[in-house]
């Protein structure tokens, strides 16, 4: 911890909230897990952009967010104490132990879609790692300021994009329409709380995600108007991410993800 | 070109050596495409590497092959004058158009093959682009500056990673072995020099590939020597990349990177 920090030690503040460090390692897997599995599906454009700058601009996006699940690994293998690093926690978990959003699991789809699930995202983690900048615990602190940066490009990013395809031909209109209604079934997730999360907000040490909702609102209603896309109602939402209740596309994510780890672990060779 | 530069405009150098631009466009284009081709290949281990921080460092040095390329070919079609940008000339040239060695265009094979190609690649790039920055021509002479410096990075990363590897465990060893023994057919191209590239080196443009050898084969002794590596004997040489002439797995690396691009040319859509 940086010297003229006040914030306790995380151990100690785990204590306070649950008796012991689960509340705030799992915590800080899934937004750990978020990270990765989204950082992963921007990977796979890696190559296949549409243009050659927006091949770099989308394998930047993914190497920021690889980023920021090495950095929420390596702290959440130091909270829950039993030796387990950054590549044991992203390679040698199963399907079931991943609490990562239902919404950065969904496959890539076309480009609109790509950038829609982008923007969903990004409009709600950069005010979120903004407020977690403000953690009581000293780690998140830095990694919320760290990441809040990088989180402010991506939705600029995705927002001028959804705005170009919403407010373009009739194709990427249609395209980033279609996109929209079929990834606003998973914003629901986005404001869900364990009652674990809330005892950690209660402690300073979480950030209240009803509290960042109407930032993400006010965010989504700007671009949509501006892409001229409707916004969809707000029907049926999908659930269970946090629990490790996964769509079938995340096995097949991280059996390409993990192989290689899996067959040497801990090792190249 | 920057003030107080005394280099000539790369039109008029064009004229000096042949006549026309042809030579310096096939020049550049050359160069732009074993960088995209490598970093398409690199990029393929997105999401794949072997831990968590080296699938980082992969795609890192994807990004620095394919932000060279851009640069490249930016040029190239400035020196063209045809309108082609960097799009077109990446995303709308056919296989027999490329002119990358066949070296770049080797599939990835494991994490030790990976390596030893960039290892291969990096010793020559590294003081090939050194070189490059005091060429007359402005436009050169700046993407040679700022790529010395990345191949710097590659060329230690490579270089670690090979020595790791051959003086590891008898199967990273092995593995290492058999790669060098398979790319080492690929390294006569490194030093292959067409006549219009020997009239660029005579005005003062291109760069003396003959005069690269010795650095890259102090490079590659002292790494293989550290690595416990037999260095292979020269024998036959793969040749044709720069004709235009490549291996089966080019088309396959275009298919996959040209699809999207040529669906929607100029735009997303």
């Amino acid at each position: 911890m940086k010297a003229g920090r006040t914030a306790t030690a995380p151990t100690e503040l785990g204590h306070i909230v649950s008796g012991d460090t689960n509340a705030l390692f799992a915590y800080v897997v899934g937004l750990a897990d978020d990270a990765l599995v989204l950082g992963h599906r921007l990977s796979e454009w890696s190559g296949q952009g549409p243009l050659l700058e927006e091949d770099i601009a989308l394998s930047n996006l993914a190497l920021d967010l690889i980023g920021q699940a090495r950095l929420l690994y390596a702290y959440a293998g130091e909270v829950e104490g039993k030796g387990r690093d950054e590549d044991a926690l992203s390679f040698r978990r199963d399907e079931h132990a991943f609490a990562n959003l239902l919404l950065v699991e969904q496959p890539n789809g076309d480009f609109a879609a790509t950038m829609v699930r982008q923007l969903i995202y990004a409009a709600f983690m950069h005010p979120f790692f903004q407020a977690l900048a403000k953690s009581r615990d000293a780690r998140l602190a830095e990694i919320g300021a760290k990441a809040e940066k990088e989180m402010a490009y991506h939705l600029r990013h995705a927002a001028e994009w959804v705005i170009r395809l919403g407010d373009g031909t009739d194709e990427s209109h249609g395209r980033a329409a279609a996109a929209l209604e079929e990834l606003w079934t998973y914003i629901g997730e986005l404001f869900a709380m364990a009652d674990t999360e809330t005892a950690l907000v209660a402690a300073g040490i979480a950030v209240d995600r009803a509290m960042i909702k109407p930032k993400w609102e006010a965010t989504i209603d700007r671009v949509l108007r501006e892409a001229t896309l409707a916004r969809p109602a707000d029907g049926w939402m999908q659930t269970g991410g946090r629990a490790g209740r996964h769509s079938e596309h995340l096995g097949h994510l991280l059996a390409e993800m993990q192989v290689l780890n899996r067959a040497h672990p801990g090792a190249v060779w």
